[in-house]
């Protein structure tokens, strides 16, 4: 069991830093929390901040400001000296020496890869910080009950039929859902707490998915076209509520209007959008499947097209009414063998949607670790599977009395298992991976227990693989664990419709199951009212939305961190399973005693807070 | 203590990879070994290759590729999908799941920062790994005879004056060492085994140091100008040795033809040379100093005169003789403010120096952290202050009766102690340092126990502060150990001149101590003939020079490791104070026993290697 409270603490929240736009030149009050530890007063500390200006580093001292029983402030004055500026403190230079970084506390040097960082970029729209977001994968949320003409490249499904997960019906499985139908249930969002609607692509394609456009000038007449989107864009804004598209610029579909223009005639304008070798046989394309040609970005016709400038399909669509846009594999956009243009083409589309609508957010697909593509200039968040959705898997499908590696689920398409990881190694993990980006973009990453992309939570956890509604305490207990991390960590909480359900999958394409609106008798009621109730508590509290992430306690089977605010400082202690009891000391806290938010009570008594020792379980307080 | 031994092991050598020359496209068989541990052998373990293709994880299994008592060799097949193509590997992930990075092994998932690295970019030069480098400062070196006309900045000394290194005189006190004094004592570099001259700046300037250039056409009158030049290189030549030149790439001297140019006229081309605010008075300068202005590398006159081209003064003055470049603060060179430049100068000099001198060696100063530069287009490598110098200084300097902070020894400039720290937390550094470039980076950079800008080694470990010869046992045993890890570790070792006598010195002015020819015999002759010893084991053995590195184990008090190479194996063993004795299996090994090669036999019994326990000490054995 690793205590992280005796150690002096940083990030990038208001708490401790002064988030927003910064330019050039600014100077930035940055603080440290330096806990008193026995023998030692925190005041009597002294700290000093390193940061790198125009390639040297350079040194200032930083001043107490303020102190109390359970240590003390410091503050320095950080010069905005870049673009983007690193920075890291050392506690106690001329006798501990410890390095403060993002990554955490080390007694040794350190490289520049874990500094925190200052951007002069316009930061994330506020709004961001405060969502929750609901993923709706168009196809299997709602049918409207209007008559659509079936597409030719569908195999009509019943709306209960079993969900093909594999072989070559799954992209063409249909199920009929349509915008009209999610407009229709927009009051499910809205009573389960959601604030922002997530819409995987809705532009024709050829495909249950439409990963596969065949045109960004149209949404599809299957799902009931633009009528319905803007139907469904004013159903949401009158509820408050906003809507996220999702848009491919990696690749198009080989049937879209582009590709094949680029295909008919080699002079056609059109060719130039695609990487052709042989003409029209040898082309580039997604992970190299010949349905999904890949752009190429360095032609400024296509950039025109689809995202440079105001009438480009990025602009329209928000013109049209749509809030915000996740960008489908940003991770492999614009990169092909000698050529990386990805932060050019993030660049981009961020000046496009700044220009026009500078409150809508730009967020990133990334599967894996984002940190050179988030410095902020570019996307404002990604999808965080590496810094969250990862690590909290391979601790919630562990424990003592499971194997160090379960079988059998690859996660996101990666060919290699989850493994189960004791609560030191995961937070080892999330710190580690969050500590290449500014807190700005993890602010305006999104949370994903799952996606259409994985199996669902419930499964990875145990509940079950039969793609139905798992209804078991075991996997129920250890979802909700999962769930109270997402709702009490930084970033912006993302539910896949039908976890709240308890629905199983075991992987991507099983978990996109027709959103079961006749059959809610058979809904696992104690996980819907949980989602409502968890939701609920993020968006009463501040600290959880914006407060900082300072940990408190790691252990095999428990993790306990503070989130702190200038309004409140909240508690979280979340275990896998029963556990020796975590002891916190109230003086270190800075705390009297911990009223209960949610969970059980813990146990304050001659000034150590005793924190529930059963599990699984999750529980929150407000330190008083 | 902790043991590495039982650990998967990679490195960009030629043991585990393909050094040279890879082009996009090409496939390179990296290799990992795998060690049989207690009830498993190393064959039966599994072993994935994982690359970022595109912005992409890929994934591929290695084979196993041949195995022993000791474990397995296995073999992957790498794509050099991109100009730099990141990799790890994953080892028995349905079982032990233990991620291989350049940081070492993680039973976690991982941030790619520690991830190796590849590139496409043409290798440093071959002949680079072999090289000893001398450092010599001009100025204090030896003096010639030849009657110079005393400079107008300068205030003379005597030879054997103190060095003033404090207040106005120390850039001006001038000894008047020139280049036919040190052209009649390269006896002294052959003798010792060196193999490069490094000589501080030697264009005119009106400093002792020279970083203060007036002209880049000429050499300094005082120290012989280009005819002196001219001989040194011939005579360094006809005895084999290369020669180093030193440019300040980021500022002139305000005394520069170019900037009193630029001053006199704001209209004058050279004005474009610089960064003026309100001309003339204002104007960007090094760190501040009015006397050094920076220069504009937006600038392309300035490009063309300094660096870019075939009549640049790169280019010229390898045209004349020199051998190869050490770039000054390179890490600032470029950077201001908004603008950085620093990769795209690093590129226009690497391609000058490959148009007409391919053979020629890019070397950069850096004193922190320079992995974001050192990707292989830029700068060949770097001095390792970061990755070598401050470690190494950290560990030797500290032991059990020392404070954990020893005070009053800034490092190179930077305004924090240098720490005394346990073995296991410098190696730990090390690694961290590395892993952020690739291997051919390391090989092509510079390990320095000190230089022109720092305190002198001997001082630092204890060895008096006089600005004189040490002859304490004490200091000579811990600056000997120093000098062990410099002749076994990979990069090149730099040794400052005086620095084989055992001379001190407490910052960089205070070491730049004029060599005391003509008093040879207070010269510490322990120390000088050690120099040799240790030089003429790397001469000797290509493992020294090319061998990969594999820690084996890391102690408070030692540190082991192997540098394995196709031709021989070498275990070195240094040990700052006595110690538990470090027992490793000769099974694990992979040897019968160990020849010693320098210091004092180990003792093989039972299977067991047990290495020398006194300290300090080093030692050297080849297996067998």
């Amino acid at each position: 069991m690793t205590s992280f409270l005796d150690e002096p603490h940083h990030d990038g929240s208001v708490a401790y830093s002064a988030p927003g736009a910064h330019r050039l030149g600014d100077t930035v009050p940055v603080r440290v929390r330096v806990p008193s530890v026995p023998g030692r007063a925190g005041r009597d500390a002294s700290v000093v901040l390193r940061s790198v200006r125009d390639g040297e580093p350079t040194f200032r001292a930083a001043r107490v400001d303020g102190s109390d029983e359970a240590g003390a402030w410091f503050v320095a004055d950080l010069a905005v000296d870049n673009p983007v500026t690193s920075y890291r403190f050392l506690v106690d230079p001329d006798r501990d020496y410890r390095w403060l970084t993002a990554r955490g506390v080390a007694r040794r040097d350190v490289s520049d890869a874990g500094d925190f960082r200052i951007s002069v970029f316009d930061p994330p729209p506020d709004w961001v910080a405060d969502q929750v977001v609901y993923q709706v994968f168009p196809d299997r949320f709602a049918r409207s009950g209007h008559d659509r003409a079936v597409p030719d490249w569908a195999v009509p499904a019943a709306w209960d039929d079993p969900v093909v997960h594999q072989g070559r019906d799954t992209a063409h499985q249909w199920f009929g859902g349509d915008l009209d139908g999610v407009a229709e249930h927009l009051d499910h969002l809205t009573g389960l707490g959601a604030t922002v609607l997530y819409l995987t692509p809705i532009f024709e394609g050829r495909s249950n998915h439409r990963y596969d456009a065949v045109t960004f000038d149209r949404i599809d007449p299957v799902l009931g076209g633009d009528e319905a989107f803007g139907r469904l864009l004013g159903a949401a804004h009158a509820r408050g509520l906003r809507v996220l598209g999702d848009l491919t610029l990696n690749h198009t579909g080989a049937a879209h209007e582009w590709f094949q223009a680029a295909v008919a005639d080699a002079a056609a304008p059109e060719s130039g959008y695609y990487r052709f070798g042989r003409h029209p046989d040898e082309y580039a394309s997604w992970l190299g499947v010949p349905s999904l040609p890949k752009l190429d970005h360095r032609s400024a016709a296509m950039r025109t097209a689809l995202y440079e400038g105001p009438g480009s399909a990025v602009a329209r669509w928000l013109d049209f009414g749509l809030d915000s846009w996740r960008i489908d594999v940003a991770n492999m956009t614009g990169r092909l063998g000698a050529d990386d243009l990805t932060h050019e083409v993030a660049r981009t589309v961020r000046r496009t949607m700044a220009a026009g609508h500078p409150d809508a957010w730009l967020l990133a697909e990334h599967g894996h670790d984002a940190a050179f593509d988030l410095l902020g200039d570019g996307w404002h968040g990604t999808m965080d599977y590496a810094g969250f959705s990862r690590p909290v898997w391979s601790w919630l499908r562990g424990g003592p009395d499971e194997p160090r590696v379960a079988q059998g689920t690859p996660f996101a398409g990666q060919p290699i298992p989850i493994p189960s990881l004791p609560g030191g190694a995961v937070v080892a993990t999330m710190r580690e991976v969050h500590a290449g980006a500014p807190w700005a973009a993890w602010s305006a990453s999104t949370l994903h227990l799952d996606s259409h992309d994985t199996p669902r939570f419930r499964t990875v956890v145990g509940g079950g693989a039969s793609g139905w509604v798992d209804h078991q305490g075991r996997g129920r207990a250890r979802h909700l664990v999962g769930l109270a991390l997402q709702m009490t960590m930084p970033g912006v909480p993302a539910v896949f419709a039908g976890d709240e359900l308890g629905l199983t999958g075991v992987d991507g394409e099983h978990s996109r199951t027709p959103f079961p609106w006749s059959r809610a008798a058979e809904w696992d009621g104690p996980t819907v009212e949980v989602y409502r109730r968890w939701i609920a508590l993020r968006r009463t509290h501040v600290a959880l939305r914006r407060g900082g992430l300072r940990w408190a306690d790691a252990g095999d089977e428990s993790m306990t961190y503070l989130r702190e605010h200038p309004e409140e400082r909240l508690l979280v202690h979340a275990a896998r399973g029963p556990h020796t009891p975590v002891r916190l000391s109230l003086g270190g806290l800075g705390a009297r005693g911990a009223e209960t938010l949610e969970g059980e009570p813990a146990r304050a008594d001659g000034g150590v807070l005793e924190l529930p020792a059963a599990g699984p379980g999750a529980h929150v307080y407000r330190l008083v």
